[in-house]
C-alpha cells in the first residue's frame, strides 16, 4: 500500500517519509518561543546607484519606489527554533519597489538574491516561501578596530566584502519608509519542457513581526564590494554577482548593525494576484 | 523597464539576472565532452528488507516490482564539466518499482532520497528534475585494507554508514534488470496554502546513458548502516533518516565499486503522465 | 648572503620569512586592547572521578591536589585581536595538581589536552607556550530550551557531547580554589632518535588576569560524555579520548556558563624549574 | 602513581595517555604496505627568479645550489595509511641548496615552507620531523579543459593559484639533478623567554623512496601565483606569503602532473650536524 498524504500537513521533497520537520512546522510536542528565537546579529550597507540599471533586474509588474538605494544584509543568526538551537547566516540584496498585480499592489524592498551558508533553509525557503536563495561560504563575523567586517565566497572564491565602521549608538527606531513587506518571485522550471516556467507568482512578506526585539542598535559608515567573476570561478551564479557588481556606487547610504531576538516563521507569507 | 525572459532560456530563482548557467545550460563558448566528464568512483551496497515497510514509502501510482531490495549508492564525481571542473559527492537510495500513471507506465528503480555535499546541484535538481536532494556532510572516500568506507552527517551528526570489501575484479556488465530508468516524485508546496501542493508529478530519467564508460568494475561484501536520529540531531530530516534506519537487513545483497568516466545532463528528463 | 635572526623578536617555523606575527607579537602599528578582545561564552561542566585513573595521567612531578574533578571547558571566542577580529573555539581538560619541580612548585590546574578548530593557535600554543593543543571540529554553540550544547569530532567522528542546562543566575564570582595558574607538560620529539625528547618541561600560566570581565555568570546542571573510539575513528588521538572515556563519572560536580571579554596574551607563561 | 615514558616509543603532546598513534608509530596489530600507500595525485610548477631574493630566506649555514628556480607542488593524497586510509593535501615550496654544517654537507631542495590541509600531520610534521608546515585551505583538485588547477587560501583570503595546462605524456622519469634529499629547518621558541631559540637544528629527509611507483607522469605548462596580503587577511602568515609574492617570476620553468603510489614514513629523517 503506498501512502497518503496527510491534510493540513506541510511536505517537501521527499515526501515519501512523512510531513516535513521546518521553520513552519515543528514536531507535535516542540515548542518555540518566538520572541526568543532567533537571536541576531544584522550589518547592513547601502548605497545609491543608478536607476535604469535596477529596473533591469526588475521582473514584470514591478517598478521602483523612490531612490534606487541598494541594501545588503548579513544576518548572523544562532539560537534558532527550527534547528534546535543551531544557527546560520543569511545576506540579503533588496532594493524599493512597488508591485502591481491584476488585483493587488504592494509597495516594499524587493528582494532579488539571498545567500545562505546553510542547504537546509535554502530548500525550505525556495520551495515553501519563494524566496531567491543561494548558497555562499559565509566567515563568521569580524570585529576589529571598531568595524565589522563581512565577507561571502563560492568554493574560495570571494565574491562579496560588507563593512560598517565609525559606529554610533542610535536611540531612533531604523528610519524606514511605510512598507507592506519583502516581495519576491517564486519561480519554478518545468521539467522536460527546458525554459518554460510551471510556476511564476509574487509573494510577499507582510511587514508585521511583532515578537521580534531590537536589543541594540548602531549607525555607522558602511561600503560593500562585489566582485567581478569569471564563469569558472562562480560556475552557477557568475551572471547573479557580475550583474550585482556593475551596478555604480554612485553614493554611499550609510550602514548599521543591530542586535536582535525574536522573529516569525513566515508562515503569514503569500502570493500576490 | 523591467526584463523579459529569453524564450527557450532555462531560468532558475532569481531569475532577474538573465538565463541560469548549469548541468543543462553552459554558457555561450563553453563546451563540454559527455564522454570524459565527470570522472566518478561509485561504492554501493543492496539489502533485502520487507516489502510491506518499503510499500509504506512508495507514492501513489507505484508498487514494487520484485523483491525488495534497497540500493544506497555513494558517486564521488571529480571534473564535472558544469563545474568547470570541480567535483561533488551524491547518495541514493533506491528500490525497484512499477508506475503506472494514467497514460504511460514505466518500470525501474525508485529514487527515494538523494544527499548531496553541495548546494548547487541541490538546487538545480530539485527545482529542474525533480529530484528529492537533501543535504549532507560527506567524508572523502577511505580505502583501507582493501575496503572501501563512505559515511554522511549533519552537522556533527552521522546518519549513514557504508562500507564494500572482498573486492574481487567483474570483468561482467553490472547485472541490472531491464529499466526503463529512474522514477522520482517532483513536488512543490502551495506558499500560504500550506499544507496544499503547487505541484506534483512524476518524473524519469531515461536509463540510456551511451557517453558513460565503466573503467573498473569490483564486487564485494556490502554493509549499510542508517543511525537512528532524536529531531534535535537532524531537525530538518530526523523523519527520512528513521524511516531507513526502521528498514530491517534481512539479507545482505552485495556491494560494487564501479569507476567510471562521462555521463549525461538529464535534458532528458520528462514527466511521465 | 643568508639571514639572521634579529634579537628579541619572536620567530616561529618558517622561519625565513622574518619574525612571526602572532598572539604574542603583533606587527608594528597595530594596537590592540586586552580590556576588550577577545570576547568569550565559556561553557563548562565538571565531574567527580577516581583518583588512582587520574594519576596514570599526571607526569612526574605532580600529585592531585584535592578531589579527583574533572573540568571540561568550551571557550567560543570571537573578536580576537591577533586574528584581526575573527574567532575559534578552544576545549580544555582539566583537573587540580601540584607540582613540584627541583626548585620550585605550584599547585593549580593541570592542563591535560586541548582541542581547538583552527590550526594556527595550536602551531603557536604547541611551540611557544607549551599548551597540549590538538585539532577537533567544534560545532557552534547550540542554545536551546535553556540547555547549552556542546559537540567535538574529527572527520565526522563526535567524540565528545556537553551541555548545561538549567540556568540560573550567578551573582557570586566563581568558586576557585587558591591557585597559581594553569600548568602543563611542554614535550618536544628529536628527530632521528625515535622515541628520545629533546625537550621536556613543565610550564606555567600564572593565574592573574586583570584584564578579563566577566559580564555574565551562571550556573546550572552539567553533564560531559566522552565517546570510545576505534583507532580507525581517531588514528591519530583514540588514545586520548579513550583513555578520557574510561574515567567513571561518580557524581557530576555542575556546570557554568559565562560571558567574558578581554584577556591576556601568555606573555608571562614561564617555565618551572 | 604518575606515568612513566615507555622506552623507544614516541610521543606527542599531549604525552599523558601513552605513546601516539602516528606516521611513524601505528598501533600494535595494524599493518600497512608502503608499496600501496598513499596514492597520489602531484600537479608542480616551476619559476626562474632572482637569487639575491631568494637567499634572504634562506638560513645561515645554506647556499643556493644552481639555478634560483622555486618550486611550488600540490600533492593530493588519498587511501594514507596512518589515517586509516583518509586523505588531505599537502603543499610544498622548495628550491636548490646546498647545506655546509660543521661536520656533514648536503645538497638537495631547501624545503622552505609546507601548507596542509589537515591538522593532524601539521602537529607530527613540525614536532618529529621539523617540516615547516602551516595550514592553509585547499580546493579539491580541478581539471578542466586540459589543465589542473590547484588554489589555497585561509579564512576565505586565497593566497595562491597554480595550474599545469597543455599536458603531455611523459616516458622519462623526472628530470632531476643529484640530491641528497630535502632539507629544511626545525626551529623550537623558548617559552617566557621571548625570541630565543629552545632548539635549531637542520634535519635531511634522505632523498631515497624505494616503494614509491610512478603510476602515470606528464608535463606541461606551469603556472603559479602568490597573492599578496594584508596583515589582516592572514595574520598569522602574511609575512610568508608576501615574501613569496615578492619573486619575480623571470620565466617559467614547466610543470608536471603525476600519479603515484607508495611512500614512506619519513622514519630515515635525520639532524645534520
Amino acid at each position: 500500500m503506498s501512502y497518503r498524504f496527510e491534510a493540513g500537513r506541510i511536505y517537501r521533497t521527499p515526501t515519501h517519509f512523512g510531513p516535513a520537520p521546518g521553520p513552519r512546522q515543528l514536531p507535535d510536542g516542540i515548542t518555540s518561543d518566538p520572541k526568543r528565537s532567533p537571536r541576531r546579529l544584522s550589518v547592513a550597507a547601502s548605497f545609491l546607484t543608478k536607476a535604469a540599471l535596477l529596473e533591469r533586474h526588475l521582473p514584470e509588474g514591478f517598478t521602483l519606489a523612490g531612490e534606487p538605494v541598494v541594501t545588503v544584509e548579513f544576518h548572523y543568526m544562532t539560537a534558532i527554533d527550527w534547528l534546535a538551537g543551531r544557527g546560520y547566516t543569511m545576506i540579503e540584496a533588496s532594493w524599493p519597489v512597488t508591485f502591481t498585480g491584476r488585483h493587488e499592489h504592494a509597495t516594499g524592498r524587493f528582494l532579488a538574491v539571498v545567500w545562505e551558508n546553510l542547504a537546509d533553509p535554502i530548500i525550505t525557503g525556495r520551495g515553501e516561501v519563494g524566496q531567491p536563495k543561494l548558497y555562499a561560504e559565509i566567515a563568521e563575523p569580524r570585529y576589529w578596530e571598531g568595524a565589522h567586517t563581512c565577507n561571502a565566497g563560492w568554493m574560495g572564491f570571494r565574491f562579496l566584502d560588507l563593512a560598517v565602521s565609525d559606529l554610533r549608538d542610535e536611540q531612533r527606531p531604523p528610519n524606514k519608509a511605510p512598507s507592506d513587506g519583502t516581495l519576491m518571485l517564486k519561480y519554478i522550471p518545468r521539467t522536460g519542457a527546458w525554459g518554460e516556467a510551471e510556476l511564476q507568482q509574487v509573494t510577499l512578506t507582510p511587514a508585521s513581526n511583532p515578537d521580534m526585539t531590537i536589543e541594540r542598535q548602531q549607525t555607522g559608515v558602511g561600503t560593500v564590494r562585489f566582485h567581478h567573476a569569471a564563469w569558472s570561478d562562480l560556475p552557477t551564479m557568475y551572471h547573479v554577482v557580475n550583474a550585482l557588481a556593475e551596478l555604480p556606487v554612485i553614493e554611499p547610504r550609510g550602514g548599521s548593525v543591530i542586535s536582535s531576538r525574536g522573529g516569525k516563521s513566515l508562515r503569514d507569507q503569500r502570493v500576490l494576484t
